[in-house]
């Protein structure tokens, strides 16, 4: 990427230009910082779809009026173990922020806890927050429905997410073990990105609108996407709408999709985050216990085979060597025409 | 089945069988009486692999002498949201029925709350412990390692265990949603018929000692099988043995198989049973909210898909009005020559 196409850009220089176009599309200062936060983390993660791109997507979704640009989260404790922010119809991330010290207190105090993030915008990965988490030494679990674009395994009419869902793991050195996928056989944009390009999607990524299997990636995005993993990915994605739907008293993905009324927004509803504190069964043994993970670790990476998110990593690894990130110049264009 | 090859047995005659069998083979009371409750739960489900047939590979364990036929399960309180059953190298069964109370006492006062069962011996589905918890009107995910039969995504050798997963969610009515799910692609026994009946197995199941594709079951069975979904049912897997292994310390799939030293006992080890109220987050609108469920469920069923367990439910169905579960005479005289 060194070349003519793409230029350099540090951290510093990347968040200051989020922050500027966030704040010039009238988000508040604290969800401008917490929104470009992940931005970076995407970019410097070589992300391409959770970074500096994501500018432009929010652009969009804030012009639609869909999201309150300055809500203040609301954080309440429900239970011993359940913390609960109501984010206000903003961007999740802030309220991520404001929710976690409470969701760490809990979890170091019952041992488990969950927190539920309420009526809030989502357009980043889940792994910033898992990585949070983990951060504070525990195990996290992380979901979300998102607008119903995906059939249930069996069916033809779209009534799922892509209902992602995210794990994370404390390990020693830099990076813990996290994964994050969505529960769709691949993500919206990915069938987008053909349609883009006239090729061909495999069978079994999507049905179109009479419920027929298809190649035509402009047919499965007026039918229907299908889960990864037949009815086992299906039953997991139902799961998920039910455990950061309903549960959490939030839209299910249908719901966020009637609630959008086609003005094309970010899926708008909840999400649910569950930490354990390793401590908390283990004791003082937990160090050891923990280094028995490791075993597992080599186990996976010792016969070739790769840990899940190994690739973010070495590109984090090397942002970081480099000291910011490669930034295409057309997309720096576009980002730079969001100040017209 | 209402033929010669097939004999009625009342829920009772079945049980009573059963308890014969297992107290002729040593397990105490209360163990005869916890196994003999999923034994007949399986059979009047229609789970052949977890009904009266596992009586047989019960009695074979019991030889090996890896199982401790009158553990007495001890139940501990870990922390506020955290339960754990020592099942004193003893089936599973009594020592969840040991420390179910304790974990819906927590998860109603905590909001959610974690069950870790450890040092116990598997021989069950998961879906019979999901349907205690959600008696209670909790939703449970529960998930246990087994033995290292199942390679990674990318890799050639067996590391994880089959490693289910299963969730129910409370529902109306007298059938809960339910799944259960190996996340291996197919259960072992599985690919062992297909050996028996000489039947070549699908791409996708299994790989050869040499860790390349293979359509031959016993090749596959000397090799490595494969995780449903790829690298994402390989990511669920991974997360399965630390969060059911480590984390509640107690053995991953390969230190469970190391154990069983080729003794062909069932996997031995720990299992997580999680339980949410759903009051915790909704309160009394808990009523309302799970009513939007039902919506999302008559989504499925609304396209001519199936909810997971749907065939299941309707051998309960099925033999619940018959009173009793109808048995193959070859299997009926299996169980006899068990007292011999």
């Amino acid at each position: 990427m060194r070349n003519h196409d793409s230029m350099f850009l540090t951290f510093d220089q990347l968040a200051d230009l989020s922050r500027r176009i966030l704040r010039g599309r009238g988000l508040s200062p604290g969800h401008a910082e917490a929104v470009t936060r992940t931005i970076v983390a995407g970019e410097r993660d070589g992300c391409a779809s959770h970074g500096a791109y994501r500018l432009i997507v929010c652009a969009a979704t804030l012009a639609t009026g869909k999201v309150v640009p300055d809500a203040e989260p609301q954080v309440t404790s429900r239970a011993p173990a359940l913390a609960q922010v109501d984010a206000g119809g903003g961007y999740a991330q802030l309220a991520f922020e404001r929710g976690l010290p409470m969701l760490v207190e809990k979890a170091r105090a019952a041992g488990i806890a969950a927190l539920a993030i309420n009526n809030c915008v989502h357009f980043a990965a889940l792994w910033p927050e898992i990585e949070a988490v983990v951060a504070e030494g525990l195990v996290a679990l992380a979901c979300t429905p998102s607008h119903a674009w995906v059939a249930p395994a069996g069916g033809t009419r779209p009534l799922f997410g892509t209902n992602p869902i995210a794990f994370g793991w404390p390990r020693p050195g830099p990076y813990p073990f996290v994964f994050d996928f969505a529960t769709s056989a691949v993500a919206r944009g990915e069938i987008e990105l053909h349609r883009r390009a006239g090729k061909p999607i495999p069978i079994g990524w999507g049905v179109d609108a009479e419920g027929r299997p298809t190649t035509d990636p402009a047919a499965a995005l007026g039918g229907a996407m299908l889960t990864f993993g037949g009815h086992k990915g299906s039953a997991l994605s139902a799961m998920i709408e039910l455990i950061a739907g309903p549960l959490i008293g939030d839209m299910t993905s249908a719901e966020s999709l009637a609630a959008d009324g086609g003005a094309g927004s970010s899926p708008i509803g909840g999400e649910l985050i569950v930490a354990i504190d390793p401590r908390g069964f283990l004791g003082d043994a937990a160090g050891a216990h923990l280094q028995r993970a490791e075993t597992l670790f080599a186990g996976i990476t010792g016969q070739g085979a790769r840990l899940p998110s190994q690739r973010r990593f070495e590109a984090r690894a090397a942002s970081l060597a480099r000291g910011g990130v490669m930034l295409a110049r057309g997309l720096y264009k576009d980002l730079l025409a969001l100040f017209d």
